[in-house]
């Protein structure tokens, strides 16, 4: 094994509190390489959140020292930060062809192209960056030309998976190259960071395979129906599936949704994809197409509001209204927590009396128990850190790595922001640097925090009261006022001595504290929102925001 | 079949459109029955809402006809708003004994225990109801002592089933009582009116025994460890099971969470839990005994932030701290829409180092599909009407109907507030009455309604700007302000230049206004929100909540 007294650093910089938001730099002395920039969608107590996107400080504090970046697939919580980033710190990129694809949509739409180097990678090629040698090595998932990484260091060899399946039977392409992890783990491998969504599911995952015979059996027994179904965008290999199954039972294919729209556009024009001639057409020509002719393609299967199928289901698409004769196939589990948004479009669909298809129409694009086990079998890594997942997820797999056989104190459950030390001879956390998320909302990048999304919890809850009050500026006498103006509290016209009787307590409140020559500003507030507070949980057991402004004349 | 040519009214108030306030009327000429009156928990959009209650108009509006409510089990979704409609119509309340007990426990808390009539009904006994006798039919369910109702009225019988499922090896007392539900079918069943909850699940619900003997084989095998278990409060027999399983290991038990105490004591008070001597233990006790000597039973098991094993994982519990050397098992799944905050709890307890088991420790409450189908082989009814669930779950239910050969046209899709006719002779949808749900927000019922609500989503979305402003009274020039307080918009120290920005245009267009002689504040409030706000929008892409506030002096 090649190892060094010196180690190299593992610094996930988010990505290990929640799915989402994929980053982790690696560093050895003057070089720093990133793999994957991924963005994060907000928890439900984010109100108003758009995106989450890493904390990138100690990247900037050692700009001259970052190589590159290095990106294992496409999808947004492996490239979706990358403009925000690349804004802040230019490096060029690498990554397989249609990972870059969609990252130069990215950087297009972003007005980045110009400005951002980028070099296309094969499986199986390797790229120099500083003191690191890169491998991609060929990893099945459920979008296309995925790639783990062999990173070759002074320190040693690092295996990171990315997010990967085995698929022995892959409609497209090729399996796994699991001759090359044998191989690499036959050099050596310091440490293996792998995928730890499926930790917790015993067995293997299903291939895609399965799916596509689901998809033949349905095409062939709703032969009269017409036929949508809702997937990821980004599963370009389920949607060419898709696309030939249509053809095979001579239907033409609309495909809805501008996400949708975009991925298949980038994946025919890097050869992901072959269409077969004049089985595409445009939402306009169904009205010269039967039920039994149509397969319809749409985003939505996560049951996101805005999206195709949703609007669909709600009866506000534009061009498409379901029917009783159609029959509905969700190809697509619910990520957790978009169960309850699911629910509500299948109950949609149901009472439009079109059929909801669920079962067996889809598989994960993660590797489960055995597949974990027969990585840590092939790459036999001395250390082992658990990376994608929650908690819970990453600790199974941290399990699974001490069943094969990598000693206890060589398992390494980090945190963002942990920085792992790994050479030959220890390993060690030794230190953090900053990893929390940053906010985006609308265009502010880190201007909503902790405070002001307290705030907007607060009145999310109970609503506000604002107390307005015009005092003299000599005689610090009342001159208009108070008057309360309420939202989001109860309505007003039906609350009417419930407001009238607030009024005379924040009246009586200020006219005690005027009469005792209070003058300072912040006291009166105080004195309103205490006697106003208490009053309005006596009668109504609610904790509304109160805001007394004082204006003088 | 006794049938008549006056059809008997079948009214579900609530329930319909999601899982929870449970509440359907039986109305034939001057008698009118309620069965059950539950309350629903808010949906995510329901912001600060505390709980859902029916609307009762219909009640209120033929309250001489009304004479009495029928419970057919003591779950919140079908008792827990009985306090909210005694207030507003009283009635008689007639359930089994435990059913009952915890209706009384609600009583007492809202002093309403004089005034309301009770009568405790066996499994087999009748009671007559202005034209109806009902009668209660043993069934098994997650709670002891459900049942279900089997409706006699001059247009026929009705068979309510109530949440139900069949258990063929009860922990505790009887499975469900088939032959009644055979002897009544021969006499000819108008209607079935059943659960729908697990519709779209093949086969059959498990019995409790098999979680039974699961707690059995955990015991055993951690026997060396402390061991939580988190479930229902409410399903009687598994607590019990579980307490006698702790005796049986010769462990004590510590019971944690209000409502799990509560159901407790009244479970034991009548006679549905016999608890070994010396087997429950305060938690001031726990000290006394090693890690092996204990379980913990506990709420919480859906993630509800305040339960007492949300506060044992965020550590804020004052007398129980989480420990490596604990095993914790959720006795549950997650309910829709819980997912996210059970996977929190989940995470938190493995980052204690605690062990967390959730798989195959619980059954569901509710009838699968063969269940289903063997009540309407048993009942063999005219009509057909899905209850209990979503509407995906109620059409399932409804495609079983006519598989099990009820004529498509006489199964019946409600919504809350329909009005379903059936008689011998015909059934047909009949008008509808007020069905909303209405609100309760702390004290306050029915005075949060959608405005309110949407005020609080935008407030939570985007915060809010206030701008002050005071004019002479009679020349109508600015004296003071603008001004602008922002909650939940942005960090203000760190955006003092877009708020400065934002308060000169605010003051050009009231320059402007003024200057025009516009004496309208309407206008001039709307001049202000409009201006700001397209500045707003296009600095930040956001949208807050703009309040001009206006005084004059």
């Amino acid at each position: 094994m090649k190892t060094d007294n010196k180690p190299i650093k593992v610094i996930p910089l988010g990505g290990l509190e929640a799915i989402g938001m994929n980053i982790t730099a690696y560093e050895f002395e003057d070089s720093i390489i990133v793999v994957d920039c991924g963005l994060a969608f907000p928890d439900d107590e984010m109100l108003g959140i758009d995106l989450v996107i890493p904390d990138i400080t100690y990247l900037k504090e050692n700009a001259d020292k970052v190589k590159g970046l290095v990106i294992t697939h496409g999808h947004e919580d492996h490239i979706g930060a990358i403009p925000y980033i690349l804004r802040e710190i230019n490096m060029p990129i690498y990554a397989t062809k249609l990972t870059m694809g969609l990252i130069e949509n990215k950087l297009k739409e972003h007005n980045l192209m110009k400005t951002t180097r980028r070099k296309v990678v094969r499986h199986g090629q390797s790229i120099n960056l500083g003191c690191f040698r890169i491998e991609f090595i060929k990893v099945n998932h459920s979008i296309a030309d995925s790639a783990a990484l062999a990173i070759y260091s002074p320190a040693g060899i690092i295996v990171h998976t990315g997010d990967f399946k085995i698929d022995y039977t892959p409609l497209f392409g090729q399996t796994m190259d699991l001759s090359r992890f044998a191989e690499i783990g036959k050099k050596g491998v310091l440490a293996l960071l792998s995928d730890s969504t499926n930790a917790e599911r015993p067995g293997y995952t299903m291939s895609e395979k399965v799916v596509a015979r689901k998809f033949d059996s349905l095409f062939s027994e709703h032969s009269k129906r017409r036929i949508i179904i809702a997937t990821f965008a980004s599963n370009v290999d389920r949607v060419h599936q898709i696309i030939l199954t249509a053809h095979k039972y001579k239907r033409k294919v609309v495909v809805e949704g501008r996400s949708m729209v975009n991925v298949i556009n980038t994946a025919v024009e890097l050869g992901y994809m072959e269409i077969p001639e004049n089985t595409l057409i445009d939402v306009e020509q169904m009205k010269n197409y039967t039920d039994e002719q149509l397969v319809l393609i749409t985003t939505g299967s996560q049951g996101e509001t805005m999206a195709a199928l949703s609007r669909m289901a709600a009866s506000v698409h534009k061009k498409i209204s379901i029917q009783p004769n159609d029959v509905i196939i969700f190809s697509s589990n619910p990520i957790p927590g978009n169960e309850k948004a699911v629910s509500k479009i299948i109950n949609e669909l149901y009472m439009k009396g079109a059929e909801v298809i669920f079962q067996d129409t889809h598989v994960s694009g993660h590797a489960c128990q055995e597949e974990l086990k027969l990585l840590y079998a092939l790459t036999k890594p001395k250390y082992a850190v658990p990376l994608h997942g929650e908690y819970r997820h990453r600790k199974t797999n941290a399990g699974l790595a001490m069943e094969m056989g990598v000693p206890k104190e060589n398992v390494f459950m980090l945190s963002s922001g942990d920085v792992l030390e790994l050479s030959g001879e220890y390993g060690r956390k030794a230190g953090r640097v900053p990893a929390q998320g940053v906010f985006v909302d609308g265009l502010g990048v880190g201007d909503v925090g902790n405070i002001v999304l307290r705030d907007r919890q607060h009145l999310s809850q109970n609503g506000l009261l604002i107390i307005v009050v015009t005092l003299e500026k000599f005689s610090n006498q009342l001159v208009a006022g108070p008057d309360i103006v309420s939202r989001g509290f109860v309505y007003v016209r039906e609350s009417e001595t419930l407001m009238e009787d607030a009024r005379q307590v924040v009246k009586e409140a200020l006219i005690e504290c005027l009469s005792k020559n209070v003058t300072d500003w912040g006291k009166i507030k105080n004195t309103i929102k205490d006697s106003l507070g208490e009053f309005l949980w006596k009668r109504t057991k609610r904790n509304p925001m109160i805001l007394p402004i004082i204006t003088e004349v």
